[in-house]
């Protein structure tokens, strides 16, 4: 049973991984990188936040350099989008965003449990999962000398705290933790579904 | 008597924190970024630097990741400029720069403080000092997507080095620690002043 | 013997970093930064691969903040670009390419050799081959808020995975030591002086 959970909790983390290095690697299309280019920004995508956050945690190598599957997914993920960039590019813009929400909640609430498992303050926590969910794509946006998506607008980051701040809040009541982890996931994907559905954005102060 | 001590450098530790994540949430401001971003912007600027030192001198997981009273400052600052942001740009220009000035000489000697404590070289003890002090405003101007100021042009990396330097130098001559770090912040704080009010700027080769 | 070739070693280490080093304070002139500007970018370029290299394999702190020659060696290459900068600038354009192809070599593989005696898994190994030759220059263009050029064009980030690679394969496979180390570094110079004279480049996605 217990190996059953954990392999599919690792299929469900590598499957995040690629559709995160895909979109690293579409990026680096529109920002005409060569092949390299592509990998390193499918790479940093994919395993940018996990890395931060091992860093910050104090979780040394990251899992993501100890673990070369993590580096072979996102080879694969730049690949994929170099030979059937065409075929990837087609592939409705819906379903990618319903994808990506997906893979951010996964990245945000695992992030978030292993920062508590290192022992880190509950509050910290949830923005260990918030870096976890955001921190790749906001490192493949300084790569492109961009200003990253995440902090201009959208309901993005918010999403991935909210997730991970379920999962603390339902950890630390000792809640039964696939419950927590379940409705975690689902206060993330369903924020980041409802935002984009109805183009919902964070305030901001009008200069 | 060292309570009182202790409680006064936290006290002053807390008070450049939030100094600098103010400045952090008006460049965000300035940048268009939304209020998640002025969050992000505010922490950054203000434990950026000191993360950065923590990590350079294997002091993880960094003190603003153990002790989430940083990030609750941060949030702090980030708020305030949200709601008050008329009242915080009022704040006279000279006022802000005297304050950021007082922060850049607190950061600057503490952090090289830490990294001796760390057992790190004196002469790289000084550029975790100058990293302390100015990290944080070089990570804010990356996700910005500009050149960070404290390359182009200012007497201010350089103040934060004088600073950290002086405490170094004077710890290391086993000079009395509080009158070495009150030298030390007074070295930073007036070599800044001077270089606002005399427009002092360091040398370029003129391309 | 041993004795002699460590300090070989260490001689070729310190010509490169002082290398690279010359490359980012030029860099910085270009970019109009001021002194404190010409030091940072040297000392980021230099060592600012072997750093992330060091912080990504747990080795912390970096030898290049426990050993503060490689800082003093940045500070002499930034001094001779600002004080010789004509005479640094009329170094004719094909020494400079064929200092640096021999640079990135070294770089290469003592990142590739380091991973490994760090327990990184061979696979990996290689792409901290990679990021110890190339990571410097990534975090120079970063902070000049520039597309790294390494990923947008040019053989130069696989010329220093090649090199890695000749390496841990061939130390995996018990190869002489010394034998491996020339022939990778060899492979690594040869392809990267091969796409300079040929004008090779990675293909593109045409977007």
């Amino acid at each position: 049973m217990k190996t059953t959970v954990d392999a599919l909790l690792s299929t469900v983390d590598f499957a995040g991984t690629l559709l995160f290095a895909l979109e690293g690697a579409i990026a680096a299309i529109h920002g005409n990188l060569d092949f390299l280019g592509m990998v390193v920004l499918a790479f940093a995508t994919a395993v940018g936040g996990g890395i931060l956050r091992d860093l910050l945690i104090g979780a040394t190598p990251p899992s993501a350099i100890r673990d070369w599957r993590y580096g072979a997914i996102a080879l694969a993920g730049a690949a994929t989008a170099f030979f059937f960039h065409q075929l990837v590019q087609e592939i409705p813009v819906m379903l990618m965003l319903t994808l990506d929400a997906a893979g951010l909640a996964l990245f945000a609430i695992s992030g978030a449990g292993k920062a508590l498992e290192y022992g880190i303050h509950p509050a910290m926590a949830i923005v260990m999962g918030g870096i976890t969910g955001v921190g790749g794509g906001t490192v493949r946006d300084v790569l492109l000398a961009q200003v990253p998506a995440v902090l201009r607008a959208d309901v993005y980051a918010t999403a991935a705290l909210l997730g991970a701040a379920v999962l603390v809040i339902g950890l630390k009541l000792n809640l039964p933790r696939i419950a927590v982890g379940v409705a975690a996931a689902s206060a993330c994907f369903l924020l980041r579904m409802a935002a984009i559905l109805f183009h919902w954005n964070l305030p901001k102060v009008s200069g």
